[in-house]
């Protein structure tokens, strides 16, 4: 049992949980919780670390036999725990890790492209939405937040395990594969845009969205297939990147959704 | 100028930015940075807080001098900022009231009714994409956030000057009062659900958003007129409470546009 938080290994843990580049270096990330250890898929999983005292309680023994783990003190585990109420069992797991063309297998891909969200809530929520949504994948620029910070992982709620993603430093170059291969590049903007309930999202859809404070490069939207508009009543000037981006896809998955049926 | 951070009105103001029993005595509560005071109805205004570096560079010198305003030390100021990177001017302000028959004096009443939402940045959230669709009200629980928190009144960006608002202990009797009065009251539910995208939103309508950890309380959504369904794909089992809202919101807020332009 680990009972020393000098040790090396909490250490590692700890810089793993703060850093990205050491996660990136590792390939490896962090998941807190018996939840997210009871659906992470079993050949992901590198190390277990259980509390002492949670340990006692557990109702998973089958799998952690299974995959191995050491136990830790709970003082220990409250250092190697990035939330404040540590739920008492931690893992590192391998990244996954997906090519451009694994998100455009589907007949009419259905993607979110992410330029630069900078808050990691933002980021992991439109990963759990997505999920809810129906969309194939995310993609997003080398500078959005680390998909495998902690913060992110939590707000995914489990779906970073089944979230397709690529990264990339040149997003006008994926848009002109996407718009290649037939699917239609949506920008929220505010210029000669037309509502966002108006385009047909039962054929290739990806959406972009830009950064929080600064919105979409121009570049960037102007590579757009079409501009599209939330309308907004009020003196609201924007929405929240997770929000315009839920009601977006959830607007493509209703047509989508609706079409499978038959019409409406 | 304030240059000491052991004041007593750098404690008070510390004490109405951590706690909300401060902010419900003295009837008030604090916004910072230069827009949310350039925005802010001046009648509302109490006093106002500068850090010295920043009065030097600040251009809406005008409004200070109509208010009033005390320079602090740019020490003193990051002491009385809630935030990490301060902005340099505080305000506190004498919060809104309103009666519920205020939140219900259009045709057609769109209100939110929230029924224990824990998270600051959902609470705010939920005001600012509120606006944004056009509802007239938020309904809340006296166990939901307090709505004039720093965290809340940051994620709102604004809206928390034009949103009006209602807090009951008694949820099931303002329930009533809006069936009464005509108010359709959709609770988001799996059991006995229609799609969230059938019912006829341009009537009087409320949407009920449960506690993120727990959902809506069995009496409180026996008390709906009605069950609705957001469709998941995947294995998500729930939304975040300010997306799934946002999704309802909009999905109002679309139909109640296109019925003014003439129907569609």
């Amino acid at each position: 049992m680990i009972t020393s938080a000098t040790n090396a290994k909490v250490k590692r843990l700890v810089a793993l949980s703060q850093k990205a580049k050491v996660r990136r270096e590792e390939d490896a990330f962090i998941v807190e919780g018996p939840r997210m250890f009871v659906e992470a898929p079993t050949d992901w999983i590198r190390e277990v670390y259980v509390a002492e005292s949670f340990l006692a309680k557990c109702d998973f023994r089958d799998k952690l036999e299974q995959t191995g783990y050491e136990v830790v003190s709970d003082d220990v585990f409250k250092k190697i725990s990035d939330t404040n109420t540590p739920q008492g069992i931690l893992s590192v797991l391998k990244r996954p890790h997906y090519e451009l063309e694994e998100l455009l297998t589907k007949e009419a891909p259905f993607l979110m492209l992410l330029e630069d969200i900078q808050d990691p809530g933002n980021l992991g929520t439109i990963l759990r939405t997505g999920e809810g949504a129906g969309i194939h994948g995310v993609i997003m620029t080398t500078k959005t937040a680390d998909l495998f910070n902690p913060k992110v992982i939590r707000s995914t709620m489990g779906s970073i395990y089944r979230m397709p993603y690529y990264v990339t430093e040149d997003l006008l170059s994926v848009i002109d594969v996407l718009k290649q291969k037939g699917v239609a590049v949506y920008a929220a903007h505010l210029k000669d845009s037309v509502g966002y309930d108006e385009p047909d999202y039962t054929l290739g859809t990806a959406f972009l969205i830009g950064n929080e404070g600064n919105g979409l490069k121009d570049e960037t939207a102007n590579a757009a297939t079409q501009y599209i508009k939330i309308p907004m009543a009020g003196q609201v000037e924007s929405l929240n990147a997770a929000i315009a981006s839920a009601i977006l896809m959830y607007q493509a998955a209703n047509q989508r959704m609706h079409k499978d049926m038959g019409g409406k």
